[in-house]
């Protein structure tokens, strides 16, 4: 493989290193790799070598191509700096997709500490947005005063746009609270973005791929903890397609968990966006008689409305086995009306 | 192993099932055993077989004495009745401890979606506590009125006695929103509880332990899902202790996260629960003056000070490299000092 | 689960237990399950506790009818009895099939030590073959005559009826040597018999599942051996079929890893197989011809013709790439001709 | 990290490709790191690229300075040409363990097909003889002749001096009969060297790490099968130490499985090796009466002698229960008998 290193900002000492794996030839079926790039941590004072090549050997290992940014820092960390190095690297990468071998729909942001931050700033209010995140013991709220009080709460940012996330930390995380990880999955639930988080019970603060090499071996830390690498190399194989014949194949996991945010409306929107459609509403007025006299279906009180509205309208009439024709072609129908609530 | 079925309540036809290993013998240093005891899911409906049998064989493997509860469903789920037969049936386990060979302070609970609720009200409002427990894509809050209107939420009842637990769920579970799992984490970081967690990014509701015998091999679900059995093993392994030699090994995870439990003070507790004790504060007075002159402790703004609060004063001194044997100094003082706050 | 035992020979003091798992309702796509016997080891003294309910629970967990043999032992344990005590429990599990819920064809067994000596012969001479066989750190050779005198060798009755086989051992097993293993996957390969061995680097004899409540934490031995229980889960899954809808889905893995055995010659059968039947001889020798002018194909000598008559005559098309088609048409005639070697 | 490809033989197009990560710094505790040399395979054609930096990165991530030999092919792979090659590869290594912060006497070698014969050879023949060898579907045996006429069987030059082993393969490899892999275990047992090995079930040849970038999802090949790329990870802990403070840990796994080959005689030579020794055959006789009036032990008979030569004098003793003082009191006496056979 090649190793490249682009200075991306001189005087803010900001670089971008490329570990570009071969295509095509001995890799007969793979034509373009999917991308990872890694920001590593250290509390906008450094960037920690811990959580750049260590972390980038595993997606290496994995087919993806691999990119570091050491983003500013210091001085430099003033907002919008290193937002704004990310922006640059990830435009180089998208630029030079094809020099590279890069599916440019496919590169993924990888954040520890407070390159979670910068991660998870990236994946709600860059102007190019990564196709997924993961975020490790990632500071997302406003906890990142501490370290850098010009940065912003990124999970107050969390809107329909960003991307999947996975998250990982520990419970007992002494240097980021665990809230920060919570508080961003609540964000994510809201706007209906897909995600996995993964929260070990107990292990210090960052441990990056908690390898031997980069975290000692006596330190207190459950035995679970590595095995998020591989869990988030499976998770991108899902949110962004595994390496097929020439391309990738398709995602099995959606961006949405919802069809609330798609063009058309359909049965797999939630009650609640349905509710707001006038002629969706016409179309599923029968359908909703016959389910409310379903016996099992509980009576209307308020937080049954709420949970209700939550739900799919697939969920709900599976849920009363309604036929698979009778759900496909309510379906038809509401594939018809446009979903004027994005 | 020995297989026995006791009726605990012929009327609400509430049974309980003990599968009982040996101890001794070949076994030669397990004199006792830890316990599992299983609630089986079905929305207060019915016990689903799919999360009894398959669940208990997991743990018994693992040389648990596991139990499966079948509690009071339908008409009869009208509460407290289901917690009742639970407390009926940890009663029953821990008055036959010495017969079943079982230790009495190391009895978890796992309950899976209304199962789940159960559990979670085990864990939070029982008089029985379990020791602890694993909540699979449970019921914790007010959704639980949609399967049993009289059944109460979990969530709010979180307090400080509330045992460790461990939380799987799948992110798009189409049945209970992983709400649930989220605000019951929540509840459990207020209340300084010690918990690991795993929302996998997709797959439906009620998937068990995802083995092909109980989760058809067709089903949409992400690969790492069946992880969670062994993860919850792991897990019990760290917040009860493993097997020893003639007893159980110290656990490594504790219950509570920080010392703001313990009887007495120590460096192990937040600056939040120390403030709140003018003997404390005079004794780390000094320290902090010094730590607010240390650089890269962030000047006092209202976040930092929220930060700082909930950070454990052992954390702190390590984040600005206070010397092992100031620190241990500074914890012989607290230690003097009777918390308060219990 | 329910819990029976059978007395097969009292005298003897030969006892089946079964642990039967419930079919149909909430198991719906389940009607029938595969099944695993359990032979425990103990040099023919005794039948260890510790490997007989931890192995049950690990494959009943897999959705698997699980039943442990506990066979004669001690003076009871002069040859043929052992096996005759096999043979009437896997009698008594093939006849109360339809009531235990169980496919007559697909029982496996699993032996440990000197019940692996028994699983082995059950394999390799029994009149009731079970479908698959896993060996655990198991005698197979004339070291048995160490612990049982009448005790026959079964590396010498390998035959091309013996079902697939699955080993696991540590190479410093120090009551067992790891020869024993080696010269059971000798004489499978030369029966063209499909296996699958795990040989950890250390560890003592005796280990079972290695759960902790089995094999003390303070055992020197190497992380990977407990996966051998996984590993033997997803082996059977390989060689018996999985949980499909309603029957067990087709298995990916052969018991015979050429088409040597098959009723009729195939491009699967290798090329000493072939050559022993002048018909096919006929068939291919225009192929051959074009075989040996093919660059890369080495010029014959002693050694490379015993080479190529162990590949099947598919591989050689496949390494010279003949196409597709001339392989299927190569097929078709070679399909005709009745294998005389069986 | 730094990449940097040095030309070796220019005429043979040989070159050493280095993989170098940082130490000390943020990498505090680690001052030097062990190291791994790939040899890809390609039937001494070619070197694959698949069998390349895909691995390269693997153990990267596990901390180790990586390196990988394109080796002599072709008309230039006549014998002993790569085995020169890797000579100057290991020299240059060893020269450079200082700049490259590698301990000298902890660098590992993994081949694959052809490479893997390479690899078995160095383990086997070098005069730089590897500390650890990963043999991936290796060629050890005559077979080689097929691809490379003039390269020599590793099999019967497994000597003492041989490095601990790991092995993989898959039962069904239509290219490298598994034979190939058997042979070498029992070679390797012959002369007491350690080894480890997994042999899947099914799998074409060639599968390297078995990421689906290396190889189709489509092929069939069983699940177990990346599982190798992890367990040789945790054998090479086992066999080299692991990253502790300053310096690696001492091993758990020795490189002989007895003290055959020690400089003194001990209780951990076997009986064979302590019989050849008439100073020892005194000092043990006395214990050696006892045992033979022990029940359980057999009586003595030609199988038996045979398997009582091989057991270690320690495992013995522990066998028939003889306290652990008069096993250190006998060791103590053997450990001045100096070791003659070697």
């Amino acid at each position: 493989m090649k190793a490249e290193t682009i200075v991306l900002n001189e005087k803010r000492n900001v670089t971008l290193t490329a570990y570009i794996q071969g295509t095509g030839s001995d890799f007969h079926y793979v034509t373009r790799r999917p991308a990872v790039l890694v920001l590593p941590g250290g509390g906008y004072q450094f960037c920690s070598e811990r959580e750049a090549d260590p972390v980038a050997s595993a997606y290496l290992k994995a087919g993806y191509q691999t990119f570091i940014l050491r983003y500013s820092v210091r001085e430099n960390a003033v907002w919008p700096n290193p937002l704004d190095d990310y922006e640059q690297a990830m435009e180089t990468i998208r630029e030079r997709a094809g020099e590279w071998g890069i599916y440019k729909n496919k590169i993924a942001v990888i954040g520890f500490s407070a390159g979670g931050h910068l991660a998870a700033a990236a994946a709600t209010m860059a102007k190019n947005r990564p196709d997924a995140a993961i975020l490790g013991y990632a500071v997302t709220g406003m906890d990142v005063k501490g370290c850098n009080p010009s940065a912003p709460d990124t999970t107050g940012a969390v809107d329909k746009d960003t991307c999947p996330c996975f998250l990982f930390a520990t419970r007992t995380d002494n240097v980021v609270p665990i809230e920060n990880s919570i508080r961003f999955m609540s964000a994510l639930v809201e706007a209906g973005i897909s995600f996995e988080s993964h929260i070990y019970a107990y292990g210090p603060h960052g441990f990056s791929t908690c390898d031997s090499s980069v975290q000692s071996i006596d330190t207190e830390i459950c035995a679970r903890v590595p095995g998020w690498v591989e869990d988030s190399i499976g998770w991108l194989r899902d949110v962004l397609g595994d390496f097929g014949d020439g391309c990738m194949t398709e995602p099995i996991c959606r961006a949405h968990v919802t069809g609330d945010y798609d063009m058309f409306l359909s049965v797999d929107a939630t009650m609640r966006c349905l509710m707001r459609h006038p002629a969706a509403g016409a179309v599923i007025k029968p359908m909703m008689k016959k389910l409310m006299q379903t016996p099992g279906i509980p009576k209307t009180d308020g937080n049954m409305e709420e949970f209700v509205q939550k739900m799919r309208l697939r969920d709900i009439m599976n849920y009363v086995d309604v036929p698979e024709d009778e759900i496909e072609e309510l379906n038809e129908k509401l594939l018809k009306i446009p979903n004027s609530g994005l």
